[in-house]
């Protein structure tokens, strides 16, 4: 069975775990601590990163626009996470490149460092308190990132276009990282809420719902479909 | 004829203008100052990020992964810039990542910075002279990835393996947008000095090489295909 190197709050675990179950394809997660990265992490993979899908002992496929297109190019028999027209196509890579790119920079990278990844540094490389400052700057971000989530879902059936796609499951993932912590001001973006109670719906999110990291109690309302 | 707006040291605006010289295929190009994005642009896109191909002039696409993966959707016809089986293109797509993540958040974006764009933004926009020990650090890890481009080029004809693909060109426009200022110790690294003087050869790379920004001479050695 092949297997996936992951965390269980990395945003970009997470989609790669959301498109395996869309895609029906089993696999055994292995669980990693990103700010750790073992010696055979950075065997696999020299530049640390997670995940790493395995498709089998000896061939490691690493980063994320490589793990998703490959997913895409050997495991879409059944269903295609990167449909439609080249055009089409563009659009749901500029909208993964987005998230990955602004979003995480802007929102989950500072809200996951603050809140979580410094719990598990020691202090002379990062660990201690939260710095308030920077979550309050991101959760500001974050609303200008609903904002634009929520005028596409206004717009289109799904994010990039009338396709379900990998896109969604990259804002998505990105996002059930940050709902973890609660806090996410979903009542003032409606489209863009009713797009991720979509999401969220769907079996290939129960698994993510169910997880939790030691130590750190996930948000009342994170895991209620209606939230 | 399709245009790509660009800016001329962007490393991601010199990845997609090679790749559309080695496809064949003429472009207008237009000049944008990354720094001060015009509302044309972030019509475009809302990322402000550049390049932009415009296939005509309706249909944009943005994002370096989806122009990437359009043009060679719909340009390849000729010449195939993700090459190979899967796995070889997951490895082209490995090394994309590695230059446009790694790569660039801890060489290019602080030598481009500090070397460039200070100059243009204004006092209170983070205008003025370098920080220089930003630029002492970023060089300090260009050891380390030249280190990693010849522990590839010694063991493959191409960084990805056996064909040369958007991986070398992703390398070459980011190293060729620091070798503008000069300092690349080269000669410590012979395996990956080789590699770019084949690159640096290729009548793609002709036009980049004289290309100049506004009031920032290059280094002598920049254009000398003998360095």
């Amino acid at each position: 069975m092949p297997s996936l190197i992951h965390f269980t709050l990395d945003p970009f675990s997470r989609r790669i775990r959301l498109a395996l179950a869309e895609y029906r394809l089993p696999v055994e997660l292995i669980n990693e601590e990103p700010w750790n990265p073992s010696a055979d992490v950075l065997e696999l993979n020299p530049a640390g990163t997670l995940p790493i899908f395995l498709e089998n002992a000896t061939t490691a496929i690493c980063g994320i626009e490589a793990i998703g297109e490959f997913l895409e190019e050997t495991k879409s028999a059944l269903t295609s996470l990167i449909p439609g027209t080249s055009f089409e196509r563009a659009e749901t890579r500029r909208l993964m490149g987005w998230f990955d790119g602004k979003f995480y920079a802007e929102v989950s990278e500072p809200v996951l460092t603050e809140k979580l990844i410094r719990r598990f540094l020691p202090a002379g490389q990062g660990g201690g308190g939260p710095d308030v400052a920077r979550v309050r700057h991101a959760m500001s971000r974050l609303r200008w990132h609903l904002s634009y989530i929520g005028h596409l879902a206004d717009r289109r059936p799904w994010l990039a276009g009338q396709y379900f796609s990998l896109a969604d499951l990259a804002a998505a993932a990105h996002l059930s990282a940050i709902d973890y912590f609660g806090g996410i001001p979903w009542a003032d973006y409606p489209a863009a809420e009713s797009w991720y109670q979509r999401m969220k719906s769907r079996p290939s999110f129960r698994p993510l719902l169910a997880d939790t990291v030691r130590g750190v109690r996930p948000a009342p309302h994170y895991a209620d479909l209606d939230f």
